[in-house]
């Protein structure tokens, strides 16, 4: 099925084995593997970033400008990443971002990452430009808690379509991402023509033929289709979920937002794939906290690899965090049963540094709990 | 005629085809094959920086202290990299740098240059000491914006004449370089004869045989004829041409300059040619700006390779940015058309950054737009 | 008598000779030749850190954020390492740290350890995860200055029992090890099976078998049993004898510390093996010394190599440090008499450098004698 | 002769030919051929530093922490190197640092360096431990404004002799070295014996045959016979010159030394090869300028290799520097000629660089032409 779908980015299965994820301690280890299992077109469209990649390179290395100031002899023996998340218990302060495709990694795609997520309890973000429909994944993962991802369209009438689908089928909030009023400039893209085939965008009435790169831009470029802060008054009058903006990274914006009547602030810069020589996600989060002043939760991804990175998230004051590529990685490597392990890594990890930052839950942790790296001269 | 101009250094137009520009996705990607195409002895003359090269270094790395903030719904639907300059709009706000002798890179010097800014519609400023005559360059690209870069002269005269010669070939502006007292030290140039051959300097009348290195230092070295601030007031008094001065690198001398009436501050180290363990001008640009409080323009070059890094400037108060050597490589690679391409390169990611900052124009980027990178400790 | 203990891990004596301690300059010399006679499992035990391993780098680089201030022309003619620590005499202000499991390292194991310390006059902190028993230990070296650190157990009465026995033996102080309510996330012990064998640990009544890794949280993990500061009073009930806390590394612990009768606060992030991203303890020593404001003594250990390191930390407060790998490494290297020539080095490398300070002892050195580095821009 | 005075460590004049000089166009460049011109062990000696070398290294580096500002259009037409040192003219404000056993070189020895000294008009410091007699060195360069370098030695009658040989042979000033009350701790000089054969320390009564390392502590080690500022006194009270001290690093000993009628404070950290972890000179000269407000001359080594350096630590407030390995290099590579071409290099190069900042001279430049880098961020 997957063959028909994708003839050219056709994830392989019969190439390589699943991985084994008794191998697996953490889940920046799925990456080798996956690169093994993954169309090379693909991969370097999975994994780039816009213009010369600092802003790809800084949302790793960005957590190194913080440190964690562990508390000892608190009771910490009832230790749980539990949390709740827009009113209701997530297993884990850690969602799964949004991402194109996943059939680019495994012909499962959402379905197995929406099932895994169901399984391990936590939020999954299903893209606007996922592998199956809106209404599949519903079916596939009734339970998951399961939040839609809407790129605004050129049609305007096709953008109130997904939103409404998406209520229809039982998604709990909007995640209308702000950052792409064009697509950023991706110099590998402009030379490999990368084509997931007819029917590819199984959300999307796009002709048979599609290809990303320059050709993306036809499909969401704003540049003549203005979506403004207006026109977000308005697709929030089209269902009654809570709207999270993602890709915010100022203050300002984050204020405009809650003034828009925003649920959720979604500290992002899209992995580093739109505009370049911008701040790691964790560098601002402390200047969005300050601005939303509690009138709503605020999230964030980028760099998110491990559950130290999670505690200074938190400690920054992040509600919750997301990430992406790892889970696609894991996804890539094992499927399903490899996205429900990287879960349980990230669910692990978040347990036991808790435990060590003295902690019991994400709710104790606090701005306490980080403070700056101190500059070291090289000698 | 370029061999008989150049028998040293003469561009090898048998040896390699020009660079299939479709390959070429930003200007960074044309320096490689230029390198090819370049006389070893012009590479080194055109590449090298001063003494140990801090300063060349420090140009391209001092963006990375820089952030772009970017805004979110703005209306970008009509982004342009549109701009003024000295009062007349130019297409984008990167112009072409002043450099010496093109025909290292190419035969057609600065005539393909000069025709490639008019193509794009941005400014070329050619200098003192080109292949091709004030004249022969004005003829080639009339409806060019043509700035001239002025060399004062031992020979007081002749530096008048140069001045009356830009001005009666319509070039718009004087450039007089200011941060050139003597030459920088040059290591390589201390070995390396480097000698263009007999008329190899179009627009000055030098003996036949001149070589670089300590014996530049005849030409232009003013330790016995000194230049100072009240002879830029003579300068100024030959042409009723807006006089711009580049190599300002202190607060202090762009206040100067203005109190000597000059209508554009250019911040520049000389592309890290002259004094080393200088700031790059990024790094000083905003002290600049500060001192000139909007009293005259400010222009700067140096390290600017993507547009990402043109919106970095314009975020301190510039105006707009040059580059040479970028386009100085584009030209070896493939004559006029390689000129183009880059220049439509940089257009189009300045145009792609101004609306992921939310920007619709560069007018109106602000300082708000960027903020210091933050440190981050290497554990 | 060593193999039967440790089958899997023997130190294999027969392999490699003696290093010759003439070719030893410096302690961390040690290491290359110490990890050719330890077993490899054994190794990745001792010397791996948590997570990424950003703190246990850390704690060796921090170092580089600061500087010695000397002062010249003072009175060194008496120069001397002697200082006073817990109210008695200490040949130098660097002790032994305690670590596991000696025995991986070499047959004579902590008997090794205790008499080197007791020849060069400084004190060794026996662990709980000895490989031999408190009192072996004691018997072997009854005029060393013995400290007993210890590790809270599920079992209340097993802890309390440790902690009389040590008492009982002659052992001067009681290091509670405060900062491991769970094991740091190890990802390599996840997938080594790490077996020392039955009765590996002697003062332990543990099963037969017992492993590393994921087993280990089950001997002193305190996520159902807490350890918290009301317990704290409890053990210091025990024993008449000094309580010092290990593993304090904020100011808020420190004070925590002092109001519930320390008289000794170890800083530590235990060699980087449990929460990962924290600080280094160079990096809040002083933090640390403001709060306890001469109340109790501060000690630290973590990145201690050289003469120069331990000057650092005096001059940040610190009443003495302590290190824990280079020793083991020189019990790999030589036994007994390897520990003596590291502690000779150390000895004589205080004794240099406090010379070369200006200050003819430990307690000459103070907060002038060090500054911070001044970041350095690398051009 | 020289076969005779230094056996082991002999210059091997026949193995290479002179460097050609003409290939050297910055005293960095005489490094690679001295080495292979300078016996292994002397080169240990001469190149090593104390403990790890992050002061060797630092004070290299730390350059990079300064930008110079460079002002234009001032009058530079008589630019000169040209300044006044105690009272008397220099040709630059480059002397030549004191350093051990010029013979280890070149046999010519320290006749050599201040013959140099004497063509290039500048100050040379001849050392306690030179090749040469204080009379020999004094008669080969008659002309030559000479310092003679002072280790204080255990014998009180024995330290007194050499200031009054000095005295009477004319040298201009004494330079105490002051940070050497035992030596550092070398790493390698305790595994390497290097013996420089008898006789080798001309001014020095020492028995025939010396080794370093830990016995050249028996020389001038004062552990035992203690050297104060009390004893500053004494040696000021023997001869009626100039006392100036070398080796502070602190305002604190700054102001001490002037309270003691210092004439100069030399601020230095020997190359690196005393204490460890401290800061480079050009790092604490602000620091020591302020203390001294004026009331003597400030002076530097560490790290000087270009004129620009030169530069830097002239706007921070120093005099003079000094600078001695380049210079053995340069004695290595071509005897005589080689230490003028070297000077020459440096005096080319300030004399550019002045030019380039706008200074006339070095008494021109003021703390306004230095300021500091500005951290970058590393992506």
């Amino acid at each position: 099925m997957t063959d028909e779908i994708l003839p050219a980015l056709a994830y392989r299965p019969l190439d390589l084995p699943p991985v084994d994820l008794e191998t697996i301690a953490n889940v920046r280890e799925f990456e080798a593997p996956a690169r093994e299992r993954i169309h090379e077109a693909a991969w370097a469209y999975l994994a780039g970033g816009a213009w010369d990649g600092h802003t790809i390179r800084a949302n790793d290395r960005a957590f190194d400008g913080f440190r964690l100031r562990p508390r000892v002899l608190r009771d910490v023996a009832s230790v749980s990443p539990m949390t709740t998340i827009l009113g209701r218990a997530a297993a884990m302060p850690v969602g799964i971002a949004p991402a194109a495709l996943h059939a680019l990694a495994h012909p499962d795609a959402e379905l197995a990452t929406a099932r895994a997520a169901a399984a391990e309890g936590t939020i999954v973000t299903v893209s606007t430009v996922a592998s199956r429909t809106i209404e599949d994944v519903a079916a596939a993962a009734p339970d998951a808690r399961r939040w839609f991802q809407l790129y605004v369209q050129h049609d305007w009438d096709q953008t109130r379509s997904l939103v409404e689908r998406a209520a229809a089928a039982g998604y709990e909030a909007i995640v209308v991402t702000v950052d792409l009023p064009v697509l950023g400039y991706r110099d590998d893209l402009l030379r490999v023509r990368f084509d997931p085939g007819p029917g590819a965008y199984a959300n999307l009435p796009l002709r048979d033929t599609w290809r990303a790169g320059r050709e993306l831009d036809e499909l969401i470029d704003l540049r003549n289709v203005p979506m403004t802060w207006e026109r977000l008054d308005e697709i929030r009058s089209w269902a009654p979920l809570p709207l999270i903006l993602k890709g915010i990274m100022t203050g300002e914006d984050a204020r405009l937002g809650i003034d828009h009547g925003a649920d959720g602030i979604w500290v992002s810069n899209h992995g580093g794939r739109q505009l370049d020589r911008v701040h790691a996600p964790i560098e601002v989060l402390e200047e969005v906290v300050d601005a939303v002043e509690g009138r709503a939760e605020v999230y964030m991804d980028g760099g998110i690899r491990r559950g130290t990175d999670v505690l200074v998230a938190l400690g920054l004051g992040a509600t919750a965090v997301f990430t992406a590529r790892p889970l696609l990685w894991a996804l890539a490597c094992a499927g399903e049963p490899g996205v429900v392990h990287a879960l349980r890594i990230l669910k692990e990890e978040v347990a036991r540094a808790l435990a060590l930052l003295g902690a019991a839950s994400p709710a104790e942790v606090t701005r306490d709990h980080v403070s700056p790296a101190r500059g070291i001269a090289r000698p």
